[in-house]
């Protein structure tokens, strides 16, 4: 295991990196005239502070920040944030907060419309009478969405790590392995090779099952002669990875060698679309093109690819109907895919980060299909 | 690995099930006079119907079930549910929601308060104009919390998965080995003996660290001569498992060691204070009183426990102001815990289940300190 990754000095750069975060969404919130603002999606809060526990808000204001969590985290708080107000409940976490809210200032606050319940946003509209709950969209979303050089080198080497757990896991399967224990492997590898954990429930979908899109590993065998579909991410520092291969035991039919030809196709023409100022819906619409060339474009059911970061779906998603223009920085997957209910599925996904003359793409994996 | 897990039989019996839990719902919903209703969280979904996709809502009204999801589940979808009605979006799910809501005679339509979020109630109020929402409390989570035998049985086996890994992975654990390693070994063992993937990300905290409830696994080697964390759980047929022990790399000094037989004591207590009738706070607050004796209670910073069940956090919980009784079927966990800054914390935890005479305890694993 590498027992380099994640060490001390990076931190440091994490820290200071989160200070410039705070201060462009402040500029936000200026700009906004909304300057008290209440983040309560846990990624966002970790992309502020470096706060990592599973119960917070963040209250952003001109002159301070100020976290809320419970006494599981209360140690770690400390230990993972600097330059901010802790403030720690015994019992309700909101009620902290509603009290510090009402020693402030401000007539308005403004709170993330696509990250709060309506349970919490009820309660804070009922506790804080007298002031203004203000939905604000997605602001941290696109802040997020392009990437600074050191979150580049993140995701890059999460990518890495990813395609070398897929190389290490593909060496050892054995005949008579089941879809669950192959995905097990995978993630058994990537967190030898110093993941954190897996960015999502691994897919491994054989055969007929090739043809969910999201489906789950099986306790059945790995099909032979037929298409299986692996889809992973690993999680390294933080930051996310996310490809998509398919292996094969034995030998592909034509029929599915050619839905193969047909994504690789389609993928390519994708990721040759993306470059900084064209929109989204265009690299979309590319990948549809090709499939519908091949009598494939009603097979294809999600979208050409989504941001990734600190989650493993971020803004901005490459779909059919998303107007928002790339930009150099951002990191996006493209990962189309043709499914046919019977036959079998083909899914091929690379990381590609967004430049100005177009995309470098991070994953090396060969894209081929991979006989084992 | 076991390919006996998850047959065909207990699918059925699965589906049978689900009926009565529709059946069950629609007995609250009439009662409230509330007869549509909009199921927005996602393992009350899985509940009512089996399904499992990342995406999607059911609306219940007294005479039809009608599962809203997009594309990538379609297939999924329609495998996984048996006699509802299953709707597919080719864009937005809420909008074919939308559509069929308008279609239905009822003026009002109930929702999950807790579970949906501010953005979806905002547009569902803007889109269904002329019908009311009314948000409702808990509805599927009271009725979750007693669980069928069946249930039972699959949280037994989830239990005894989870024992069995965390046995494997002790007996392989070797000096040098970082934290995360051994939390990756856990994990694996849990995937080969049938799991389908942890209940939660797994907690390894040696040292220092063991003072952080929530800790995640460190690329550092397992501090010897301290105690050692291991917070593990395992999903077995959508059933999860959840349990706490103190291993050791050689010795414990004085003061861990009464740390530790504080806690034992403690939760011991809370153990032979659960039975049906008896009210959770009454439970929580054994283990306080025995915290006190050795003036401990302040470094006692969660709750007594909490129900499990599809999910990990389930109600109820078993927390000082906890007013409701416990009754014969919930499944709970006892797992108080001490945690000294700069010292070190101890949690043990164990899941059982709530009888008329007391409860049984399903965790097999010794409670002592496993030293390797």
């Amino acid at each position: 295991m590498n027992v380099n990754i994640g060490s001390a000095s990076e931190n440091v750069a994490g820290g200071r990196e989160e200070g410039h975060r705070l201060d462009k969404l402040r500029r936000s919130l200026t700009r906004g005239k909304q300057p008290a603002f209440l983040v309560s999606g846990l990624p966002n809060i970790r992309y502020l502070t470096g706060f990592t526990g599973s119960n917070g808000y963040l209250l952003v204001t001109p002159d301070k920040v100020t976290l809320f969590t419970d006494g599981r985290y209360e140690i770690q708080a400390r230990q993972q944030t600097q330059g901010i107000e802790i403030l720690v409940s015994t019992s309700n976490v909101l009620d902290l907060l509603v009290d510090k809210v009402r020693r402030t200032r401000f007539k308005r606050l403004g709170f993330e419309r696509n990250r709060m319940s309506f349970q919490t946003y009820e309660f804070l509209r009922r506790k804080l009478r007298g002031r203004r709950l203000v939905a604000l969209d997605g602001l941290l979303e696109r802040q997020r969405m392009v990437k600074s050089p050191l979150e580049v080198e993140r995701i890059r080497r999460a990518v890495e790590l990813n395609s070398r757990a897929f190389d290490v896991a593909c060496g050892k399967v054995r005949s008579g392995w089941t879809e669950r224990r192959f995905a097990a492997e995978i993630e058994y590898h990537m967190r030898l090779l110093g993941a954190s954990k897996p960015a999502f429930d691994t897919i491994v979908a054989g055969g007929a099952r090739s043809a969910l899109p999201h489906a789950s590993p099986q306790l059945v065998a790995l099909e032979r002669n037929a298409p299986i579909v692996v889809d992973q991410g690993a999680i390294l520092d933080d930051y996310v990875s996310d490809m998509t291969r398919l292996v094969c035991l034995g030998r592909l039919s034509n029929q599915q060698h050619l839905l193969f030809q047909a994504v690789r196709e389609a993928q390519q023409a994708a990721i040759e679309a993306v470059k900084a100022g064209v929109k989204a819906r265009g690299v979309d619409r590319k990948a549809r093109q090709v499939l519908k060339k091949f009598k494939l474009d009603k097979a294809f059911s999600h979208s050409t690819g989504h941001g990734i970061g600190l989650e493993i779906h971020e803004q901005p998603r490459i779909g059919r109907q998303e107007d928002v223009r790339l930009a150099s920085g951002m990191v996006i997957t493209i990962e189309p895919g043709a499914y046919v209910e019977g036959v079998g599925g083909v899914r091929i996904e690379d990381v590609v980060v967004v430049t100005s003359t177009g995309c470098e793409v991070l994953t090396r994996t060969p894209r081929d299909v991979r006989f084992l």
